[in-house]
């Protein structure tokens, strides 16, 4: 009855987790075609880190091409417009205690929006898309403010535009520094979209069903919630911020490698030579770093880079500098994933209209490798 | 750069959504092996669904074996203890109002219970799955009787043991008959596991993260919502309901063939010649029947049956006679998918497990077709 097409002492792993089996197709993104490059809709990840707002990134994942000027703003506003939770969102979020984990948060916050806000046919698909798009950093923040703080943070802020810049208003009541806001930009831009990664084939396969927007970013929030796939900059923060010099992260560092415990930040499944988001936000950490009280992290970073590819010839990827960045802007550790969530929606609901333009219903098969059949035992002869 | 291996015009179908593709191993469930087989643990669905408890499914399926009398009761116990549902989950479902999807409210309810309950350690993940499925009923019948009759139903009801007779009661306030309660076991049973269909897959790509186990099952539930996966026993009651004698049911159907329109509840992409729930769930139905104010139903769903045999060779699936058999206990249509999940929840959990037991991350690749390279455009250059 078993097909297992390996002997029973080995683990099969060359085709596990699907790897190199196409599931689909898709015009969003390219991943390191090159080795090291990444492209949205063909437009180079560089270009659009340097010289794109996000929500111009976003129109571009949601809608096919970059806006003009006056689509931008238009965009924008409609964006601005959407912000300010429901009260009963509100409400759910004041039940969730502070020390709940913030993708649960996160991913509760967009399960209940599918109930006040359903999807109800698929050509409200780009409209409810903008809702969270124009939600989530207020989902997080609201939560985040009275779990922590108290306070009963306004999330209809209209003044500030972008969606970094109100997200770091919510969360320190300050208005965002014209650097701070173009940081906020360039990360964004630089998690918007990954092709296949785990998360968004867990959209992909809930898309599948042709179940509703809500579900599928409520998967996939679950999944980028693993520590195999989104918190890695977390996890890289908790590293470095136990020390203070360059030194002494190399001593640190040089113990954890002759433990062989694993460093977080380095190496990438697919990017084989180098992440080509990682020279993008490098150069915002630095500047950061600038005016920072505690500078030295950037250069506590910079020698961790140094000792990896010296000791182990691994590259930083996206989340190693962003660790030093958000941590400059004022931005507590725990709140590191649920930023990325506020970014990779735009790339998840692109994949979920794409999915649903070209559906069929993502159903692999098994190999069994269960017992042959048993013949039942009524519940009193069991031992 | 596009690399599809299809002409332009021509959509990929054949290898399209991982058809026949092995995405692991499973030692769970066989599907279809002799065209008509079901299996859990090697055992057959017809022992289970005639001999069997549902919590002693449960069992077998979240533990490996058949549990013996005392380990059943003893599970059982554990799960009634586990009733009752956190004030927070309460105030959350008491905010989702009357029309929302209840698979949302599912999916929010399991979501919610993650922030209130959460899984640290994958030591706990029976405990977190025991505790789901002591509380999913609950979920779904304090939202409903909530927000459709302005009642606040006591979840902690120890007097009733079955999960199925406990759902039952919440719903009507009413101590369930023997025959409903045997019923439910069946039907329970019944939907308890199914290899890797679309939700569970989901729920196994979530997992491969090592995310948490809320996270996985809020993410299944997600994709058990979706018209092409869960609901169909719902859609099979809509057309039946339409109908009060056979001759009508037959004029009706075969006017709807003519309009080739859908029909609900016949056929399945695995089963060939029969489904092997079919028979297990229609005996129920007919036995219901014979006490139902509106008993027509059955005699209505017969006569579909042969015509749908006779003028299409289809064979009704597990869904079709669900629908008869849930109306007849008294249970809102709007309500039959919700009990899937509260059945399904224990397949779910398993192959999280199983997962996680030997994991590789399930990240697939993609076929491009965008755009090649883009050249960036200054945005006041845009057209």
């Amino acid at each position: 009855m078993t097909n297992v097409a390996v002997a029973p002492n080995e683990k099969p792993t060359s085709g596990a987790g699907l790897r190199g089996q196409s599931a689909g197709t898709t015009a969003l993104c390219t991943v390191g075609q090159t080795g090291t490059g990444l492209t949205y809709r063909g437009y180079d990840i560089t270009d659009l880190a340097n010289h794109a707002q996000f929500e111009e990134v976003a129109y571009l994942l949601l809608k096919g091409q970059l806006p003009n000027r006056q689509a931008l703003a238009d965009y924008t506003e409609i964006l601005v417009g959407k912000r300010g939770l429901p009260d009963a969102l509100k409400a759910v979020l004041e039940r969730i205690p502070a020390n709940a984990h913030p993708m649960d948060v996160m991913r509760t916050g967009c399960s209940m929006l599918g109930n006040l806000d359903q999807e109800t046919d698929f050509s409200e698909q780009t409209d409810k898309t903008d809702t969270l798009l124009a939600m989530l950093p207020a989902i997080i923040c609201y939560w985040y403010r009275y779990s922590h703080d108290g306070v009963r943070v306004d999330t209809y802020q209209p003044e500030v535009k972008s969606i970094g810049g109100y997200f770091l208003k919510m969360l320190t009541d300050e208005t965002p520094s014209p650097l701070h806001e173009s940081v906020m930009h360039c990360s964004l831009v630089l998690y918007a979209e990954h092709e296949f990664n785990a998360s968004t084939f867990t959209a992909r396969v809930c898309a599948s069903t042709l179940s509703d927007l809500h579900s599928c970013i409520t998967a996939a929030i679950g999944s980028l919630r693993g520590p195999l796939h989104g918190g890695a900059n977390e996890a890289a923060m908790a590293m470095l911020e136990q020390w203070r010099t360059p030194d002494e992260a190399e001593a640190g560092l040089m113990q954890m490698l002759a433990n062989k415990d694993k460093v977080m930040g380095f190496g990438h499944a697919i990017y084989r030579e180098s992440d080509p988001r990682n020279a993008l936000i490098k150069h915002w950490s630095k500047q950061l770093a600038e005016n920072a009280p505690d500078a030295w992290l950037y250069d506590v970073s910079e020698r961790v880079e140094q000792v990896m590819k010296r000791e182990k010839g691994l590259f930083p990827n996206a989340d190693f500098y962003h660790a030093s960045a958000y941590h400059f802007m004022g931005i507590p550790t725990k709140l590191f994933t649920p930023i990325f969530v506020m970014s990779r929606v735009t790339g998840w609901a692109a994949h979920v209209f794409e999915q649903r333009a070209n559906n069929r219903i993502i159903r692999p098969s098994a190999d069994y490798d269960g017992p042959e059949h048993q013949d039942w035992l009524p519940i009193d002869q069991r031992p």
